[in-house]
């Protein structure tokens, strides 16, 4: 079977792709026939090796894989051969607050999923919704994982609340879908009338062009009765903004700031966070529990995510060079035939 | 100007109408010009002289008015005159846990607004969703509340939860509405076809016939996989059923034994509360604090409450005659044309 | 190597000792040397048959067992062989709330650990806190992981609260330590004015005696001033006498029926229910993050658990006949000299 | 009757003694002749010009005071004359979330309590621990409840956890108060040796001198096995060395960038945010039910503040700016002898 290697720091040219043998499930192990991966830029990341965490070098990188339970090892008991699975991308973390010691990721420290079988712990596993294609379900496990994270760590939001998502990425893009199920005012920032209007398209109810409007905080005022967002899901920063647009008691989870590059890094003034009145949460990911109830929320309203481009598995680095020419609508997708 | 007043203890016997003198505000109040009440079983238990709580004698009744306000005293900032607002059934619980300090109950304790001018509280009023009518939005003060409370005291619930709700009661009618909004799967159950078509144009995702099905939890188990609801609101009995028809680490929002005489009252066995695996939360009415939230996702998503039937404010004893048959589909209302 | 078996529904005339080989670490799993183990009524009820949930016979009973890590499989990460850990009562149930697919328990439905050498899952055992020897230690897995998830699921109580805890049962003493821990004050029922005397001694600040105060709930409330008792831990009913005595807002933790038998089992009026105005919160056991917590709690403050009595591991019959006699104060404790 | 008023923006000179009538209660209203108040950095800041919230021009200053109840207005139902009360900083701020719309605060936008007598809302008053002085409550209002807040909004420590508190203030001597009472583990920095001997005299565990050991975070790390602080609470700043001294899954109590002038204000790189993987609370003294809280630990352990300095009333100016000089260890105090 095939599966792709990385050395960090060397961008495109650390991935290759090798040949090894099917894996054997131990004790609480799956094997999963992977049928579709997706990507994005936190590969790229680790690719070029700016990630913040450690890589392991020869590892198997990719960190979003679903597919087909094909053998289980002794004692395992979430799921048979057959089973349609997702990976978590941190196979450890299955409940609670996240803590070091689970820390193992899928694709640095430990092999992650862009190869044909791949073998996982059997708590490493969630079935997929129904309604989905692989393909479809593939962009799970990182991006809505980090969106549903974001908007019920601090308790779901109420029906009725003004959530406020920054940019039209695959987080943002959950982020949106999510807080509309749970009947919350969306507010998203984005770059254009093109996107405006397919996030309207998605339900947004207001979007702000923050290049038409850069001290977009403003707007958010104007469009709140002065009182700001009662949740602010910052996936982009710049955090100074999100930190001037939410309402006193609210919360803004600030979802990584590698992701904007020299935007979001702009240092931020404690009056800032201080004048905020609000609480500021870190999010990483999330845990099983996550993944297990944004399933729930996804079967129930039959939700499609947002899929950009699909490339064939042969063709990883070129849909990591489309991720890095960084201007899509969606997750890109991996299909394995 | 005219105003109810009542003897606890004789029916309908014991309400009177009387004629007083339009109050003047004090420091910090405000009198309400009342447009519309709301009726319930609340009223009728308090006339019986069955209500749980203490009722002053000669006290004006009714706990659910709206109105204009038309002068404020001293010190107000809350509203203006012109203000089209709610009392508050509680009019010193504005937020956080109920505190017995502030357990003066409108039309109970004290006077209540069942009259034609009220004298209020400036803290005791909240501000109406701008596309109810008053007649609409005199069905909010005790039901919506009371449902609030019960939906988001053990936290909002996540898109994709299946919430259970009992009875075609105005509170439960409430939970629905609510529910839905914030993206769950609802089952209500129902006493007959025509019910059960109303509670589906409503949103209902599921209508239980409690009649073909009197142990009805089996229902609820056949409708979620055996796993139960993960938020059961039980505004009408029997609890042991409630009991058993939630999921292991979900929650039973327990609204009042009272709302159902005999049935409700069944004995509970400690068994079935320790087997049911869940938290059961007591629930009366809410604090100015879920008004506000409420109001905010009424007027976000345009709602309008279920309306039965509406009096006018000389037929409030034909009115509680009309409640006291049981046989309503929604709130009923006096109007002070 | 030496392990008890049962075949549940003969008493302690279904417990026998067999031979067995020392078992091998599969992946994941660690061998644990056991050390000592502690007993009490949950075994009983096992024993007896009266246990609510399935014993499959022949199994290995003991849910609570503490001893050195001799040898570990592939993958392990969490202990080293030489560590000093306990097993967690339920093995999958790392944190979070209880979900029913990790119900598999010690001794019940898979084997437990009254057995010379025990084969576990990593994720099944915690380090023990460094100043306890492990007769000491083997009275934390079922008790003192069972007091903490009482006293803090709903929140750590806050310094200054009321904590009421009845009886000087296992459960009941390890919260009485740890609600004084947390700066709360204290107030226990007991039996007479010998428990009384060590209960004052371990800190409580007040006790009541249940016999000359059959209606103990009225000196819950003389005791703090009409309010009654922020928290209940109950642990033994009757829940009855517990609902009347919480605060309004408070929580009442139910801690199992079955623990008292038929006292605990008289039916609950739910207009009580209804009155006590509080959450009832059902606890079973907790979690790994739950024994983790308190490890950090007895280690900071080199709480030592309190031993009622230690029999050798070839004696577990006779300690079994002893707590079945009921009379002790602390936990029966088995050691592997 | 005496009265401080103050022009902001002007310092000590700005502040002047004034002659007015003793106040009559209104409706909703309390009179409390104020026996003694306490002071502070917020106080200099107002006078300055550089508090950060609008100052009412001739307001009287001041947001800590306590006294007797000399009169009360109609409806007044939770004090009586005779009782000794303290003010409460936001009259309005009853409970929950802080609202905007509950902004009043003594000594800015309304009249304080740098007074004799002082007009106040019932609301707006709490009774005093018995066993206080009422030098010793006048230490409460703003220092205590801001530490209280700080420590119980994200859910009381456990017993076990590790507090880190930043100096010697009068918020941080608070936070180690009631952090001991709570059972947690508790570091503070300090600047000298001095202060250290009395923070452990106070039960502090860990003192770090931060002039000895400019980067302390390290230090931090270094007493609590690399994990870092399950809870910080700064209300000195830097805020960068706080976010880096905060264990995984933890979190920063931000009480005020103000507090420490340009320390505190050194401007935060949004990767540290990120790598704290913490909550970031925002702090601002706290509510009436925060008050009240506090009370029942200040009560049951018969906690006494630490008082530095008491000056008379007359001494206002001379006590502000002993306040100004920086030295003391304790809060100041104003006595009406």
């Amino acid at each position: 079977m095939k599966s792709y290697r990385l050395v960090p720091g060397r961008g495109l040219a650390g991935l290759t792709l090798h040949d090894r043998d099917v894996p054997e499930p131990g004790r609480g192990q799956v094997v999963v026939r992977i049928r579709a991966n997706s990507l994005g830029f936190r590969d790229l990341r680790v690719l070029s090796g700016e990630y913040p965490l450690p890589v392991t070098p020869g590892v198997v990188p990719g960190c979003e894989g679903v597919g087909e339970v094909v053998a289980v090892g002794a004692d395992v008991t979430r799921v048979r051969p057959g089973d349609r699975v997702a990976a978590t991308v941190f196979p450890r973390w299955l409940d609670g607050p996240f803590r070091r010691e689970d820390a193992a990721q899928l694709g640095t420290m430990i092999d992650g999923v862009l190869t044909e079988y791949a073998l996982l712990s059997e708590d490493g596993v969630v079935h997929l919704p129904e309604h989905l294609s692989y393909e479809e379900a593939a962009a799970l496990p990182l991006a809505a994982v980090t969106a549903w994270n974001s908007l019920t760590s601090g308790g779901a939001p109420h029906a009725g609340m003004t959530v406020l998502t920054l940019g039209s990425g695959a987080v943002s893009l959950f982020v949106l879908l999510f807080a509309k199920l749970a009947g919350a005012r969306v507010i998203v920032t984005t770059s254009g009338p093109a996107k405006a209007e397919r996030l309207r398209a998605l339900g947004a109810d207001e979007v702000i062009n923050y290049r038409e409007n850069p001290v977009w905080w403003k707007e958010v005022h104007a469009l709140t009765d002065g009182q700001g967002a009662d949740r602010v899901v910052d996936a982009t920063g710049p955090l100074e903004q999100s930190l001037r647009s939410v309402a006193a008691g609210g919360e803004v989870a600030f979802v990584g700031y590698w992701l904007s590059g020299a935007k979001g890094a702009a240092p931020v003034d404690p009056a800032t966070l201080f004048a905020a009145g609000s609480v500021l949460r870190r999010i990483a990911t999330g845990s099983r529990a996550h993944f297990l109830e944004l399933n729930r929320a996804v079967e129930a309203h039959r939700l499609r995510p947002v899929i950009d481009r699909v490339f064939p598995f042969e063709q990883v680095p070129d849909a990591l060079a489309y991720c890095g020419s960084g201007g899509g609508f969606g997750k890109v997708i991996i299909s394995h035939a």
